[in-house]
């Protein structure tokens, strides 16, 4: 990858805070607007992630590989394409970032900047849940990304998108995301204590 | 294909599983979260089902060729790409995977594993719908496969989309999806005496 | 084109077939399920239209051009890409194709054959609506079939995704289309009576 | 770029029209439709606002690089694609054509065709909202038309549906459509003393 790593920090710090910009900030909109069914709200939610989602990978993708996710930058290291001292400071970067997306949705619905996630999602099942999940994701990026590069960018939003829907845990799959999303006591928020369960 | 026959069979065996985890799973969220919006609940089915197929085909297309279902391998068969013998394999995993699938789904969302469908869905009209949704599926991926090859994960995908609309069946046209959904009593269940019917 | 005559006019009747028992089947499961929310329900038959008719230009496409439109074979032989008497031929089975496509949805349905629309779509705002509609379609087919082709599947769908929302007439820019949906009194139906102006 | 100037400026006079005659007429039809969901009238208002997006950039791109736009102007000029002469033209039709497609979409719905925008949407947030959208768009296209020139269409389209969701202020990010909007009441109008926040 021809870019220095200043700009694929940059570009994977801008990224991860977009998607949770995205997702928190869609929440918001969605649960409001959807006046309580909450089909509708998650309907809504899933079109602007999984849009936003792609537009991020066509943006960032040429520039840091677009990970926004510690699972995806620990993926590539297991595959040899990332060193390890890359890996720590992409990581560190996305959950600045992520935090960063939280509190620029907030402020842009004129809410606090951190909040405490009140949501419980515990238990086996979603335990099971994220692990499919997750499986989903890695399979997604490791395969099309070897034979269909070019369509990797929507395969990603798809397969958000549809895990959304298909996991009780609407599909995390991506710690940086868990953490955030702790800060949030919206639509999309996640207790502190179940947050552990989701990295892992 | 370049691939061993082993491989092929576990990217079949993954890949319909994983079409009837979404399939059942978002069908069970979908009607949990619509609070009794029909509409609602079969344009959240669709969306998860229509971008989980579209990716399903994009990683597992260029190791087995994503049949996911017994009257694909029929057709490929009948053409002459694949051996009896294959097709044979082939069918046989995607029956063990599409019941697996079902038991995914169940399991995530904490349900019963093995349930009985109670959805009667039978009768000339239905059974023209499914000849109908299987004469259009075949149609697709044959003329596509041929003229556009790209296009096809995309116009599988959608296909399936328009179809789980404009027919009353939902357009199974799967054997592989009727058998497995006798095992569900959820959103996307049929009852297992109306199932031969969509088989054929 | 490489196609003999035939086989393009059996690729015209069952494309334009396909597309009338879309627009007009999703119309039926559309309205069956929504409970009465309109917006829900042309959400879902828009969904459903855009997906088949993208669908049935990437398959038929190649073959005949996948007009499925006597205004759009009228723009064909304007700009000379096609004789008077195979456009004569082509209007005719698209006539055809769209009244058995009107059929096929009733019989899938379980529902009367061949009906009367009842529903009233006249005055002078239509009528501009569905010049709007029309010019959109052929602007959109004739520049994109010039320079971005392997788009026009996609941008074709999208067009008329838009038109069902931005134009009063839900965008039929259709003349076989329009006199089909007189002989159906569901969802998408039109009066006899104001179905010359669609035409013209 | 080979067009001659009056086709470009043609081109992006229609576009810039049809923009927003599918932003207002879509937002009329889905107010008339949803009754009273705003979530849903928000989806269907997304869905074609995306959509037929898409279509202009596919059909006006090549023409005349399908700005609409005159922040996309101005950072063309920037970049030094374009000159000032040339921007400034662009800019005045673009101002005409939003004006004109907010009259034409009054016209095919039978509204007054030029009305005065009562919908208050101001404040920091607000400010800060649509910084954060216009910085995406140009991210999008600035990235975009130089590493992934083909999905450009796709990601304006995705981004800006995106936008509608995860901004409070749905996303203008587009003076001409500011201006535009406060000539209309309905779904997505906009109050003119709040209209020179969003073009700054």
């Amino acid at each position: 990858m021809p870019f220095p790593v200043a700009q694929r920090l940059v570009a994977e710090f801008v990224g991860t805070a977009f998607l949770l910009a995205i997702i928190v900030g869609s929440g918001v909109m969605a649960e409001t607007l959807a006046g309580g069914n909450e089909a509708v709200a998650l309907l809504a939610n899933t079109l602007a992630i999984a849009a936003g989602l792609m537009v991020l990978i066509l943006v960032f993708g040429p520039v840091s590989g677009a990970h926004f996710n510690p699972a995806v930058t620990f993926a590539a290291v297991l595959r040899g394409g990332t060193s390890r001292s890359i890996a720590a400071a992409y990581v560190a970067v996305q959950m600045a970032g992520a935090v960063a997306g939280v509190m620029l949705a907030h402020a842009m619905f004129d809410l606090e900047l951190l909040q405490t996630g009140m949501k419980a999602r515990a238990g086996l099942p979603m335990a099971l849940s994220e692990g499919v999940a997750t499986f989903a994701l890695l399979m997604t990026i490791l395969f099309c990304s070897r034979h269909n590069p070019r369509a990797t960018p929507y395969a990603v939003g798809l397969v958000i998108a549809a895990g959304l829907w298909f996991t009780p845990s609407t599909a995390f799959a991506n710690p940086a995301v868990a953490i955030a999303r702790t800060f949030t006591d919206t639509f999309t928020s996640i207790r502190l204590v179940d947050a552990p369960m989701f990295i892992l």
